[in-house]
């Protein structure tokens, strides 16, 4: 039996017996239908989505970043060293645009702050001797002292003192707007072995005198901060001002059935963070500087507003595979059938009135 | 010839001729599979995976963290500028709970730790000069010198000294698990030109007040660290002495067919590093402060225990597009016809004893 | 209408016609076409695709990361307190290997580098007062002064002085190939609650003595900085001289029907960033430490050159699930029908000389 049934079925063919209905108007439907299938897999599938190439995305990036630019505040200049942080150049860093600077606090006892709620006080049994407030500054010693420059009491507070209060504000912003910015950004595809870089390798010294440019120099990868931040549609006085999160986004599309030239870096920018949040807006973190001075240790507290800027890669790349090709002909094939259903139901149920067609489709089997 | 097959393929219509069996029994379970695809589709695809739905995942996010609160250690209170590192508020940031500080180490020569191996010498033959040993704290002088506080000899070494001993080791715990972490968190989908933030656009001052609730609270993302701990399962007081990592997970799961309410976060809290692990658990790092007296140079060394949180952002949204809408209903319609493969299976092996059916099925060409 | 349409589509079965063609050819081409789809979907897409697991890719994944030795300039010993940055040990950090410092610069006024373009001066009128050149070190007083160790002038600004002037290089490498990297690496997979780390959790002692090998010790991810660079195929002291970006990818390639002894780390190690670029090679970066001295402030800027190690991970896991499984058939048996396209119209085109097939094929209807 076994073998019997393989012969015959490897000696014949089996065909569908179809019924031909010579009818115009379901004819022309049918192949109208058949076209728009296959028009929509050879102009969207194929041509649009390259359903005949083999997909990577989320290629390994690696970015460096580098500042340049020197800004003064009132009190001082700043170069890269100071306004940059964190300084090893990698996609995340912040400059900083403005500072609130409390100069030389020192590890002692003080009166606690004024916003500070609770460490208004009237006699020393109002503060708990080791207590620590939360949205205080320190650990209360106890005792209820004058505040600072006011003619009230607070708490007694053991912290890094004086206290918040007596802090400088200063602006950086006044040349922020012209740093340079240089990204360098390397991607690798390793299921195709494909590596590119968005810097040209052109002669050395291009990148000392070159700025970015869609158009004419697209592998300069130098922007202005000011640039940066009006692109992503910001104000730039404002944003200073208040700190804020700027997004430089680098899509690499690459076609790898294309030369290599054809696979490039495109740049987007767009602020992050959420701009019209009444509540906490913007950017700022506060940081510290510590000295020794006649065996004394003190520092100096920085709150930071600064423009943060994150470097985000995408990727993807494609080239031609003869799996997916198969696979997507196969469907596009499979899909052709499908008009037959619409037209199988026109023609039994809008065009079979004496039962023409359903005594010829349909032979009844007790 | 072309043209003339050109207009018979337009003007008529092919459908297939089949042999209608009159059986209950297969007809049910034929039209019972049809329902079983149908089910799925509609079901699984439609409903659950949304099928007629145009994809998006891995949003642009940015993330700004801020922390707050006070606390100390037996020789003095450690704010913000001090125990949280680094300062620049991103998506992973560590809080020192333990502290080993190796006080006033200035570069000169000294014995070499005792539990350095090969440290320990007799003569000064034992110690070579110039020789580095990678677990050692320096660079060999050549002599053999007695021990700081022992009765042995060690190698001499120019390096920080004294090395790692005599280290104070200091709990910053006490207040910690009362610490506040305000997590920014700002997506944005490209393709749809979608954005929302984790921060409800309310009145100025909700966040000065409020505290995270999945329920109540959705909108208010500042955590208790001890909340944080204990929503991943572990305990404060052993995390705040071994360190660790924990991963505060954020999806946004939108659908945006639905109103923008719709779309909201979800957090979720894990212990990111291995607990179980006999061989170095937990997290800590080493870090130095400089300071400059007299001329001298000096550091002190900090070994900081830390627990580390890493804010992870998952999101994916859906909106109705007609290219996916039409694809899954074309699947459906195939598949659909899977069930004749199987009841024709079952109709010609186990149903045809007397070839009643296959000989109407079949029509033999020599 | 609708009772009775219901009930004979329960009570009947349709069985397509069809004409079998006795021919061993086309029997053969057939069945090998079917063949030929059988072996594609068991083999690729069962076995090797494995398209009965449902998948999960992007695991959670947490790093940390340790480094340890000693080295030596020229001046001073360098432990891991001093040449690793950031130090919170996270997935990301930067060894310094050779550093251009610039010892003992104080905020004043001295003569601007002679690097700076357009620095260069004959008289007062030359240099505009308060004016900042974007490449320069800081702003401009007014005055044209005689260059530091020159002949010629300079215009005089206030800056961080000397400017970079005056900077000593030291290598730092030493010994730095002989740095130890432990790279503590665990990822989870949430749909599956699957949690593996890179450690083997075997007798405590264990990661003090071992050193990373493929075969031997896939379970110690303790690599020399010296292998790491060697793996990624580059010349060590190069790359200290100039500095780069290594990455070291971890890749978890997880088939959870198996038992998790299955499932292990696959190392990569490859170079980040571009080699042969002509402008801008390698990493580097600057940074400052801040000292105090008898009430003035001053500082070291540090231009460093160092390696960078970004650690990268990747993972999937698959797990046997009834819809792929289901899905995947379907798609196998739908697709095993695709052979009667192309032996249909061999047999039309080819085969049909006396229309004895089509005959029979194609019934004719008005």
């Amino acid at each position: 039996m076994g073998v019997q049934g393989c012969l015959r079925a490897v000696s014949s063919y089996s065909s569908p017996q179809v019924v031909v209905v010579r009818n115009g108007h379901l004819g022309t439907a049918y192949r109208a239908l058949q076209l728009l299938v296959l028009l929509y897999f050879t102009g969207y599938v194929f041509i649009i989505q390259k359903g005949y190439q083999e997909r990577e995305t989320g290629p390994e990036s690696s970015v460096i970043t580098k500042v340049k630019g020197v800004t003064q505040s009132p009190s001082k200049v700043w170069d890269v060293g100071e306004y940059v942080s964190p300084p090893e150049g990698g996609s995340t860093f912040s400059i900083l645009t403005r500072v609130d600077v409390s100069p030389a606090q020192v590890m002692e006892t003080c009166p606690e702050g004024r916003a500070v709620a609770n460490a208004t006080c009237s006699s020393d049994q109002d503060c708990v001797p080791r207590d620590t407030d939360t949205s205080g500054h320190g650990q209360r010693t106890g005792r209820c002292v004058p505040q600072a420059g006011g003619t009230g009491k607070s708490c007694e507070v053991l912290a890094w003192c004086p206290v918040d209060g007596g802090s400088i504000s200063e602006s950086l912003a006044e040349m922020a707007s012209q740093f340079t910015v240089l990204i360098k950004n390397n991607i690798h595809f390793p299921r195709f072995g494909f590596s590119k870089g968005n810097i040209q390798a052109a002669e050395s010294g291009y990148l000392k005198s070159c700025m970015f440019n869609t158009t004419s120099a697209l592998y300069c990868p130098i922007f202005k901060l000011g640039f940066l931040v009006e692109q992503a549609g910001e104000d730039f006085a404002e944003l200073a001002e208040k700190g804020g999160v700027i997004g430089v986004i680098i899509t690499w599309n690459c076609n790898l059935d294309l030369p290599d030239t054809e696979c490039n870096p495109h740049y987007s920018f767009r602020r992050l963070d959420p701009k019209r949040v009444s509540a906490s807006p913007g950017y700022n973190y506060r940081f510290a500087k510590y000295y020794s001075w006649n065996g004394t240790r003190s520092r100096v507290l920085i709150k930071a507003y600064g423009i943060r800027v994150d470097v985000i890669v995408h990727g993807q790349a494609g080239k031609f595979s003869l799996i997916p090709t198969i696979i997507t002909l196969a469907t596009a094939l499979t899909s052709v059938g499908l008009g037959s259903f619409v037209c199988d139901w026109i023609l039994l149920c809008c065009m079979d009135k004496e039962q023409r067609y359903s005594s010829r489709k349909f032979e009844q089997v007790g």
